[in-house]
């Protein structure tokens, strides 16, 4: 069996301690075991730079790579931590990106750092993250949307086809489509609502005008490491290498202009006016610790076909990172009510793994390459409060929310700001966050005609 | 009413001629009246490079440049004209192509260019094409495929839901959805036969293995020019002048992938595995002669909704270029038989214009970018030699062609060479053409796992 790529080391150490204190608070996203990678640009430096968060700190790496903190790393290692986008980086074996997190991990130990005491360096290599605008962390060629998780599938589909909800071919096929790149933005970007052809069951014909219907979908975003040539698929024990981590996505969906314009060739607007995605890409190095078992299928269910199934994908082929969607109004916050989580879900329940998806998506010859993004599809579990999109949470708006200012959502009003958390935690392991992802909705633009 | 953007002017004078006399010839896809650009390398350019055609040869604008003969040129046209692809070029205003197509031109013709006489100078900026590698022209950011023959939707729908083949969207939504950027080649990159998971209807269980139903599918790619801002819709009267051009688009199709997967979220793999364009962009001007009224829709159709609906649109919205799809087998190459033509349809039948599918793609705030590519989706006609693929051509398999070899085709085999051509012609103007679209199948790779 070939070893699935990540694996438990020293840098996941619980007793690792950072000298950046805040990054030892119980509960921080970012403490020394997570160290994920992001792009920024702050005061001091317009243009954007390779980062590390640590604790409520950005490590900016072209900065560590200038001061001499990284001498000995590959040539090839020290360009890529110099670039604006983390592209060159997550092309580069998976073996650096583990030398890599080593280096960075020493240097932020309580213990060993060159960088205490020096209080210039401390300065030209930190920024305070309330200080930096974070960007997108990569350059994204291709972004790939996927349904894998099988009780949204399941919901959605008996809303849409009532007598026909989990279609043949789902349990042998990872469903997915492909998605608009050019509309990624990152957390914190404002949403506007989007305009588009709608007909309700009552209307005789279609209107133009915004969407009455705008949800958000909780998923997790995968961002692929070095790319394959096409023609020549990644097989199922290879994958893992090819993922450089993941983050947190806002696929938001406009289900009235879904609703009309999907049928037959699948989602298109109803998507791509807006995806938004988390800062911080959380490496597959950072979540060995909490990688389980792929779940497993229940009684009846087919098994993957061959080359979708391995037995060590079968193994840890799961990664247990709890996800949270959170909802804040406008009026919630004229009134200082702070946000309320609308649901609770679990990437470990998805019906495919990372590595069916992106060995499924290369099966037929296509090529993915560095930077490239794949997202989960809806994160929900079999509970009523693991429901990952409002769509399903309100049962297509039929069952609205009762928001703690006394509001009813069925769906995003103006003003809503949606934010995605998400966290894993396990025995013996210190708590590491994927961070968030937010963004509030603006009120469509006037038709442009 | 706002004028579309580009008008017929002096570089479409039926008596220009150029002093390269290969560009005088009769047929010619490239005569001084058309002037597609693209990227090349040559022996003495390994580094890409923009390319006029004329004739059986490439203007070098990069050479041109430093050459001095564009002098006077804009600034920011100069260095898109020395870029390693068309997307600088294409984000200039299109009054701008519409100056740099004016000056080479003038270049090109036989009673005015500086150029004639020098021969250090013509061995420095012209290549002749049988020596040029012809690249990809743009960096494609994003690519979406439509489906804007109601032709082909119709049959095609009638194999899949032979109960309800054109569904009640079809007359309102312009639909389309987002394909594969990463995989699209240049014209002449063989294509190898996707894997895939597949299930006939006699199938109890699906199979993974090479595709059995390979199809090409004859297209016509609308390359966007300057884009718009995520949020602002591109309105219909501007939608033009946001186009730069046209190619040829082989949208390679596996038939029996795409039937096993496409439900509920469109075609995938059966898709992304290749996609290969022809390497001129015919520009919006050039094709100003052969500009017609759009589509008269058919008594009972309902009228586009308002944010379609453009009177210049109306009037000038449709392309006049005949598209042909022809077909070499590794028997008929072996036997020194030519290519045998399968179909010839019309780009003037779509139900959408061009301008139509630009303002859907951005009316809901999508930002498009300079470079990505809007494809027609499958031309095809009314006649059944004029069905644009091989599902229309031989009703799903069941009706095969006979080839002059004597072979049957019912899809395509290893070896296959398609080829698509297009070209415009009418009473008044030289006939100009969309060059060559070529890909040759290979054999499936051995599964990888």
């Amino acid at each position: 069996m070939k070893s699935i790529g990540h694996t438990v080391n020293e840098t996941h150490d619980p007793q690792l301690r950072s000298w950046v204190e805040s990054a030892n608070q119980p509960g921080t996203d970012f403490p020394i075991q997570n160290l994920p990678f992001g792009v920024f640009r702050s005061t001091s430096h317009s243009r954007p730079q390779l980062g590390v968060a640590i604790g409520d700190a950005v490590l900016d790496l072209r900065e560590c790579v200038q001061a001499g903190l990284l001498d000995g790393l590959a040539a090839e290692m020290a360009n890529a931590c110099t670039a604006p986008t983390l592209n060159p980086l997550m092309a580069l074996p998976c073996e650096q990106w583990s030398e890599l997190r080593g280096r960075v991990s020493e240097l932020l130990r309580v213990d060993s750092s060159p960088i205490v005491g020096s209080r210039s360096i401390m300065e030209r290599v930190f920024v305070p993250m309330r200080d930096a605008e974070l960007l997108l962390p990569a350059e994204i060629g291709d972004y790939s949307d996927f349904y894998a998780s099988i009780h949204h599938a399941t919901k959605v589909g008996a809303m849409f086809r009532p007598d026909n909800p989990l279609l043949p071919n789902y349990k042998y096929v990872p469903i997915g489509y492909h998605g608009r790149a050019s509309s990624i933005v990152a957390s914190g970007t404002p949403v506007r609502r989007p305009c588009g052809q709608t007909k309700d069951d009552i209307q005789e014909l279609p209107t133009f005008g915004p969407s009455r219907r705008l949800d958000y979908e909780l998923e997790v975003g995968i961002f692929v490491g070095p790319g394959n040539w096409q023609g020549e698929p990644i097989p199922i024990a290879e994958a893992e290498r090819h993922i450089f981590g993941v983050c947190l996505v806002n696929d938001w969906s406009a289900r009235d202009i879904q609703k009309w314009e999907y049928q037959p060739l699948g989602p298109f607007l109803s998507k791509s006016f807006a995806t938004t995605i988390s800062p911080w890409v959380v490496t597959m190095e950072a979540l060995a610790p909490f990688r389980v078992p792929a779940l497993v299928r229940p009684t009846g269910d087919p098994p993957p076909l061959d080359y979708l199934n391995d037995p060590s994908d079968r193994e840890r082929g799961g990664i247990d990172v709890t996800l949270e969607v959170w909802l804040q109004t406008q009026p919630m916050r004229d009134r200082g009510i702070e946000p309320v989580r609308l649901s609770r879900s679990n990437l470990r329940d998805m019906y495919w793994t990372a590595a069916q998806l992106l060995t499924h998506h290369t099966s037929n010859g296509c090529n993915v390459r560095p930077g490239d993004l794949l997202a989960s599809g809806t994160v929900s579990g079999p509970a009523k409060d693991s429901r990952g999109c409002l769509l399903e949470l309100t049962s297509r708006g039929s069952d609205p929310l009762t928001l703690p200012s006394g509001e009813q959502r069925r769906f995003l009003e103006n003003g809503d700001e949606v934010i995605l958390r998400g966290y894993c935690e396990g025995p013996g392991f210190v708590r590491i966050g994927l961070g968030e992802c937010r963004g509030t909705v603006l009120p469509a633009s006037a038709p442009a005609y």
